[in-house]
């Protein structure tokens, strides 16, 4: 278990606003993540967490400082875990072309097969497996797990519910990658960390994995029943019509018969002005799995 | 009258969080400010606006974005008018020291008289005169104003108050530099600014200015009382000892009679997470001065 280093710490609508950095073994480097501790998890209580998975160029501090989701957050007894968008460092390979949407801070949530990636670029076990195993240990958290996220982490959040059953009580998505296999910034991506798409893609798009018959099971003591998916995606989202395809997402889960709420927002675009306006309804969906 | 050139506009909380650019007179520059107009100015009606003057290295862009501020302005009615912090650009002449406590990005909101500054930073009329006819003469505002802002931004608030009598209805702040010319950031920034501290430091201090028997004076309209001024300060705040001197401010208005209620906010410290925490009771503070 590697230690974790406080590397700031704010109060925050009563409650703690921090981040960690620790030496991440499924990622090969150092990495930074945030964490918001509600008041109740400081007076002595153990809490749920939501892990939320940020988009592309994003770091661990475009959610904590940008979406206002401690307010809600403090009042429900929900600690946020919010970890960075890929590895990181000087040893880690980035995209050779210098782009913003591989590479360093987009990781996309796999673990890669294909070199040089796959030394590093592994962060679906991380942020499944490992960041949770190391803050459930040092913070005071019950275990209760849920995830969400934005964009790419969109796409990351899904895929996570979708590949671990009984892992999440609650899972949803803001304008998420619904296929990354069907768009171009995840046929990039994961071109360079997988390999030739019948290299297994189908295994990492959300989309694939509910035709493939794979639905988000809840835990066994929660009922088991699949979860409930919500999804917002903007209406004035630029990246809609190329990158995002909520609508083949919600036409797989109807086909596969996995619940899932896909709510157009009127007018609203990709940014946190969106996230903002909606993460409370977030929020509130998974504090009601998760402390129910 | 400039033309103000749209630059963004995102749906937030059902209203419009908007970025625009404009040349500005005052400083002979072209300088970006943020527009936040509630969903009643989209529907027709014409609002109130919160004029937030934001601190040091900061842009028109932290407040916008780190506050938290759109939800509850939503829901009262407000708009936010969000200036940048200092003129901008190649013409515009910066610390000579490269650093970030004068300059760019900390314009201090004063009138310069002082060369080489003089001819550009007059954040003051830029911000208390300029930009109010201008948002005022474009977007659907009724002219009732409020000021608050953060730091640097608090003092020019609480300036901006107490030189005008009757043109805001409403003053705030957050941390503010409370007294410049007892502080090493304040000195710093008046000295090159407006000369050697007898060439009427005190006219661009707080509280100074309470010393010298100036009140906030509400508009007539409103009753022509002081108005009551609202300070919140994090007791973590790690300026707090050197730059800030809330105290002093708070016993110049008990000795001039401006009523002022300094709250110290235990364990909070000089960040946005300490803003967005308690910006819901400032925005209450004033819609019940700008709607009642």
């Amino acid at each position: 278990m590697s230690q974790l280093e406080l590397l700031s710490d704010s109060r925050c609508f009563g409650g703690s606003q921090r981040r960690y950095r620790h030496q991440a073994r499924e990622l090969g480097c150092s990495m930074v993540f945030g964490v918001f501790l509600p008041p109740a998890a400081l007076d002595g209580e153990v809490v749920p967490a939501l892990y939320w998975l940020s988009g592309l160029t994003c770091t661990d501090e475009n959610f904590s400082q940008k979406a206002g989701a401690q307010r809600r957050a403090a009042e429900l007894g929900l600690a946020l875990v919010m970890p960075d968008t890929s590895p990181r460092g000087a040893a880690v390979p980035d995209d050779p072309e210098g782009s913003w949407d591989f590479g360093h801070g987009a990781g996309f949530y796999v673990d890669a097969g294909a070199a040089p990636w796959a030394s590093h670029y592994r962060m679906h076990s991380y942020v499944v497996e490992e960041l949770p195993r190391c803050v459930e240990a040092a913070l005071p958290l019950n275990g209760r797990r849920s995830i969400s996220g934005h964009s790419m982490g969109g796409h990351g959040a899904l895929v996570a519910a979708l590949r671990h059953p009984g892992r999440y009580r609650a899972v949803s998505a803001f304008a998420p990658i619904a296929s990354p296999s069907r768009c171009p910034w995840g046929q990039k991506a994961l071109g360079h960390l997988l390999g030739p798409e019948d290299e297994g893609w189908q295994q990492w798009d959300a989309t694939g994995l509910l035709a493939a018959g794979r639905l988000a099971w809840g835990s066994a003591e929660a009922g088991g029943a699949p979860l409930p998916i919500l999804v917002d995606q903007g209406t004035a989202d630029p990246f809609l019509d190329t990158q995002l395809h909520p609508q083949a997402l919600a036409a797989a889960a109807a086909a596969a018969g996995q619940p899932l709420t896909l709510r157009l927002q009127e007018g609203y675009d990709h940014s946190y002005f969106c996230i903002a306006s909606f993460i409370d309804d977030h929020l509130e969906h998974h504090a009601q799995a998760l402390l129910g």
